[in-house]
């Protein structure tokens, strides 16, 4: 599949004519924002839960995916009597500003005759810029407050971002797996991954498009090196160890690499298959945003400062194997919460899946969710 | 630099004209040894010690370095008075087998005519053939035993090898933030260090010497990521933080990229300076070799047998922040040489900074270093 073929999917889609302002001061002209929805919203437009994705997310979370045909990302947590429960609760998904599932990115159309797209000039965007482009979305659908914010690694960002800027609109805020900021690990993990792609001759200095061809090989590595950080030691040790497997086209041939461990092969596997499904300059764009993060900062380097009278309630989410986002880094925002006075609770759950846990089959963490949310449902007097 | 231009140091070698059988079951027709002695050989020639580099150091170890012109990379640790004292010990080491600083290696002459390189040809090597091949090059230095092998991360492995095949030439092993065998996430990250050289199509399938080009972007994308893991996340956050630093170039033109975290900067100067001082063949023939090793799988799964009856005095040394090769790994060679009966201490280092440490200003450490061989030549009954 090569770039056009990722172009032709029809996403369901909220287009606001009169753009947004960015923070970095750029005006995009138009803006649109492609989400999904589950479940019924109620008369009183107050059982709606907000799902904010991660980096390579995006807002198909409970259904197939259009394009590369898995199951959602989330399936075993949103859907009817799961923890998201979509009998109950009115879900949406969008896919963030600058992704490249349907909302405004370098993917996009620049100007309105729709032909060249943004490429590299597609402006430096933040999670706050993500988090007001869904504000603009939630508003379109009719709805004032949000009973809750849910999302994990970047989503948890935008979570602790929407908190932070639209304290009234949340009842209830689930930050997972996530930080107050990128670390300076983390920021060189992604600087590896943007290296790599800049290092494809096939990266035209981002022009690509003109030519409808992608960097295929850059982008495979940065998602690579990524995925490793996603995952802990003892995760690839039970899934892979150092077992071997011969290539079947390396059969019978004597060179230092005609045999592969199998964490390469998944490794491969796993950069090979994201080109299909990912724009490069997203990738960029995206990445950048995580790296800008930083909430203490927007307050005087007070975290506390980002919560102070938050009426809403928190439950903090973190994995004990997670290195992406470590514990620690939660308990700063638990902290920060509790000296604001905020409703707190801060649970870690133990699991040795690495930073990857929140997508994975984890019953503790989803008791927690479940229960945090009915316990929520029950103050917000849902039915 | 280019690639050539790392051909023309003139680097101190032994010829060995019969060549080696390699463990892969080739035989190397003939084989070149690169290395530096510090000291004197003592009239008993007991005194002797071998020092194993790491992956991309070289035999360069106390003095000016030939190509990049810094100091050598254990100035702190070898010389007169110091840990390894120069005034005391008679000093070894060589470029391991498969390097680029002038043992035979990828960039060597395949033919005796001396013209073409190896390059991809060149066969795989393991970690047993790099320490056959400093056996041979102790042997023609006229000693029977060493009085000490002491190496970290990489050399820390042919410390172990050498202890395992060659008991009674090592009188004492100091293996330093290691590990007995590769694990999974140590292959993972490899691996995409490998697949950012594959990526870049300088490479030209290994064949890029032909038209003297190197494979530049790959190759620094491959020591990129090699580096955060070098680091702790504490020392990069000490080191960088989250500051920000302005470029020249970019200055006043906004784009998501105009700004750099000075992680960042430090990252790409580690990168672009590397591919001035390494081979990209190298770098894949002695990672490969890494991901090889498993000590215990040649006996029988059995770490314990494969320092059965040793008469070596041990040292095991590793340091607290270290996640490439963590302690716990350094503990399954303490547990596996008790079971063995053997002589052996292990010492955590405290230490924030890292892997890296061993190559640091690490008092404890230089002192333990110093302590155990200062017993041992007590033990060793040298003057």
């Amino acid at each position: 599949m090569n770039h056009s073929a990722l172009s032709v999917v029809d996403h369901q889609r909220a287009l606001f004519a009169d753009g947004m302002m960015l923070e970095c001061g750029v005006a995009l002209p138009r803006m649109e924002i492609a989400y999904r929805t589950y479940g019924t919203l109620n008369a009183d437009r107050a059982n709606a839960i907000l799902i904010c994705h991660a980096l390579t997310g995006d807002q198909y979370v409970a259904e197939r995916h259009p394009v590369t045909g898995r199951g959602g990302w989330w399936d075993m947590v949103v859907g009817p009597g799961l923890p998201i429960d979509t009998n109950r609760y009115f879900v949406i998904c969008s896919n963030v500003l600058g992704g490249c599932m349907g909302s405004t990115g370098p993917r996009s159309p620049r100007d309105a005759d729709g032909v060249q797209p943004w490429g590299t000039d597609f402006p430096p965007i933040t999670i706050r810029d993500m988090v007001r482009a869904q504000k603009r979305l939630i508003e379109r659908l009719g709805i004032d407050r949000l009973f809750a914010v849910v999302g994990g690694s970047m989503g948890g960002m935008q979570v602790l971002d929407w908190a932070s800027a639209y304290p009234e609109s949340v009842f209830a805020a689930v930050p997972i797996a996530t930080a107050p900021y990128h670390s300076a690990q983390n920021i060189a993990f992604n600087e590896v991954g943007r290296q790599a792609i800049f290092a494809d001759q096939d990266y035209k200095a981002g022009r690509y498009w003109e030519d409808d061809s992608i960097p295929a090989r850059g982008l495979a590595v940065a998602r690579m090196v990524a995925h490793i950080t996603y995952l802990s030691e003892e995760a690839l040790t039970r899934k892979f160890g150092r077992r071997q497997r011969s290539t079947d086209a390396a059969a019978g041939i004597s060179s230092p690499f005609s045999d592969m461990f199998e964490v390469e092969s998944y490794l491969r596997y796993q950069g090979s298959s994201f080109v299909n499904r990912f724009d490069a300059n997203s990738y960029l764009t995206i990445t950048r945003a995580c790296d800008y993060f930083d909430l203490a900062a927007e307050h005087g380097d007070n975290l506390s400062a980002a919560f102070a009278g938050s009426p809403t309630r928190f439950c903090l989410i973190s994995f004990s194997s997670d290195w992406l986002y470590p514990t620690a880094e939660s308990r700063v925002v638990a902290r920060a919460l509790n000296a604001a006075a905020a409703n707190v609770s801060f649970v870690e759950i133990a699991s040795d899946k690495g930073h990857d846990a929140f997508l994975l089959d984890e019953p503790d963490f989803h008791r927690t969710l479940a229960g945090f949310l009915a316990g929520c449902a029950e103050h917000a007097g849902l039915a």
